[in-house]
């Protein structure tokens, strides 16, 4: 035996992160926005810093946080949640590592859907549990009945899953959704739900909570992020909701993973969420600018860009706009002839990988994009 | 088989923290300051995040941060480390919950000693270890090294321990801490050193971290915290210092945790590491007289008080101040009938608990610590 960790890599984000740092490559690849962040919630941050408690807050967190995300889903989305069913995390990794933590059995079985976030398989095994990967594929990523049926055993115990989805763009359809409630209905699964782009979603287009679903009120546990809401990747304050029962497992992983999350980022943050639907609308309408101006970037150049409904990337299809490399390769030359650093959606498969396709993130000033687009084209 | 924490308790801390929240008790239980902290620190943190990035930093921590963490050890401690050796984590809960997931194989036993924080056990069992307990007793707590000996068996492959000690305030002797480096290059462990208190250290005692000690340079992970050294405990920004093999490893577990810490907060700690051994020094000597200053209170008040050392807790003997409680009782009475919250001692024992000392917090302004002192007076 060997420790669990010893053979994973370092992820592919921080890798092409740093290897654009020392490039001085246009970085496309990991997802975080290139401007300051919202004048307002930062200067919330910085006064909470100076005039309030920088000590220890609660180890759920923050009682105006939990209350104001508790507020915000009802406004947002429906839900009906209490501020005891809300726990603070320092980010969605955490909160992502805290529900497997706390929630797989040795043995248990965990299914998740390919492509995926590198993060979930390494903890997956690391709690003790079996990931069963359900691989889905291009063009339409369509999650299929007897697929998912199959996927699953009689020691399935949890679902985790993304919605809307990183890399591909989109967001899953209602009647994939209501597969997935079922599923875990008939099979008594717990649903642990990282709808971190939320609220990042285009086109009119309103996301669809898997809590909301039949039968799945007391077995999701629904994981969001200031990062990706307030365009402030740095910040690492996330939240997993969920009823009672679970609520309280959770929060006795979280008080042994990192116990608390920064009291002045968390006042912040509550202040954030109670901003009225047109902040988040014209939020959501920068980053749709951002999406078509690359995309028209692109698709000048002669790329063949896939649709992209939610999420702060597009993804390019190499053998379609006539590129004769794997994803890795376009990647390896992109950043090291163009300057451009991206993500192979490789990256996303722990088996057979979709080797086609690159992903590209668009939360970028237009210069930048527009630059990005232009070598991109040059590279041709 | 149930998930790991379903039969574990909410943190004692938190749930003190909790009670004094309700009743309106002088919270002399969990350790932090009552203090706004360092104003210079403050205001570099706040002048970051206005100007500064609050994206993804890289996933180890800052180069600025690291490379301050790795100057300031050889500056205060004589240790060498290069940046690379350092990772920062959010708080040192993390990078404790980190080097475990990293390090411990299923099945491995882990040598800690008893009083311990109650974070350790519990994140051992979730690493898939087994703890090993040696328990220490007053008055001296001495770790003996036939007992030490006899605690390690051919399956111990690490050490997790705590210098200078929560909750007795006693600084390890520099013959046990040789005694314990010794047991680790005979036995072949690897020490994970929670030394977060490294520079709460009262009258010119230096602290000896064990990395120093020889054979321990390469199989020691020293874990540190600004929170303790800068009276920030709500920051959470912590660090993890190891040689390149082993760092390697706990850097897979860290990104897999929290990923990143917030990028102001690492570049204020490491402005606030680069202040002179002036300013540490004052740190101590104000949180000397507030240890002197409760010792005083409660000896006039008639209670027995233990010598400390170190770290921001004295420990009162009930037995000894003629008082016929253990140590929960009497902190059910305190709180409830003084309006004073403490920790009993017998919280940091997982079997055969020492039950006759109650810790108290003095990391508090004179005039709460007066007001304390006065209500346990009035209490007797
Ligand atoms: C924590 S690094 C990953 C950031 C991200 O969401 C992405 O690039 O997919
Ligand atoms: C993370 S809460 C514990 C704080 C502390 O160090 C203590 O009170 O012992």
């Amino acid at each position: 035996g060997h420790p669990v960790y010893r053979d994973m890599p370092t992820t592919i984000f921080e890798k092409m992160s740093g290897r654009a740092r020392e490039t001085g490559a246009i970085n496309l690849g990991q997802g975080f926005p290139d401007a300051q962040g919202p004048e307002e919630i930062l200067r919330a941050a910085a006064d909470a810093l100076m005039t309030r408690s920088n000590q220890y807050p609660p180890m759920a967190g923050l009682a105006e946080l939990r209350g104001a995300v508790a507020a915000h889903y009802a406004r947002h989305q429906g839900i009906d949640l209490s501020p005891q069913e809300v726990i603070v995390t320092s980010g969605a990794t955490e909160a992502i590592a805290a529900s497997l933590l706390a929630l797989v059995r040795p043995g248990d079985e965990v299914l998740v859907l390919a492509p995926l976030y590198d993060a979930y398989l390494p903890l997956i095994e690391r709690a003790g549990g079996v990931a069963r990967v359900l691989r889905l594929t291009p063009p339409d990523w369509r999650i299929g009945r007897e697929a998912l049926a199959a996927a699953v055993t009689p020691n399935t115990r949890l679902l985790l899953m993304n919605n809307p989805v990183n890399p591909t763009g989109i967001a899953l359809r209602e009647q994939e959704l209501a597969l997935l409630a079922e599923l875990c209905v008939e099979n008594d699964l717990i649903a642990i739900c990282d709808e971190v782009w939320e609220h990042v979603i285009y086109d009119g287009v309103a996301h669809r909570p898997l809590i909301g679903f039949p039968g799945m009120r007391d077995r999701t546990v629904k994981i969001g992020s200031a990062g990706k809401i307030f365009s402030l990747t740095g910040w690492k304050v996330g939240w997993m909701c969920a009823a009672p029962a679970l609520a309280t497992l959770l929060a006795r992983a979280h008080q042994f993973i990192t116990f608390t999350t920064p009291p002045h980022l968390q006042w912040a943050v509550a202040e954030g969420l109670a901003r009225p639907e047109s902040w988040f609308d014209a939020m959501r309408g920068a980053y749709q600018a951002s999406r078509d101006r690359l995309v028209a970037g692109l698709r000048g150049a002669g790329y063949v860009v896939n649709a992209c409904a939610a999420t702060w990337f597009v993804t390019v299809d190499l053998p379609a706009s006539g590129i004769d490399m794997d994803d890795v390769a376009f990647c390896e030359r992109i950043i090291e002839e163009a300057g451009v650093a991206a993500i192979p959606i490789s990256a996303f498969y722990p088996a057979e990988p979709v080797t086609h396709l690159v992903r590209l993130c668009f939360s970028k000033a237009d210069g930048i994009l527009d630059e990005a687009a232009a070598r991109l084209a040059a590279f041709r």
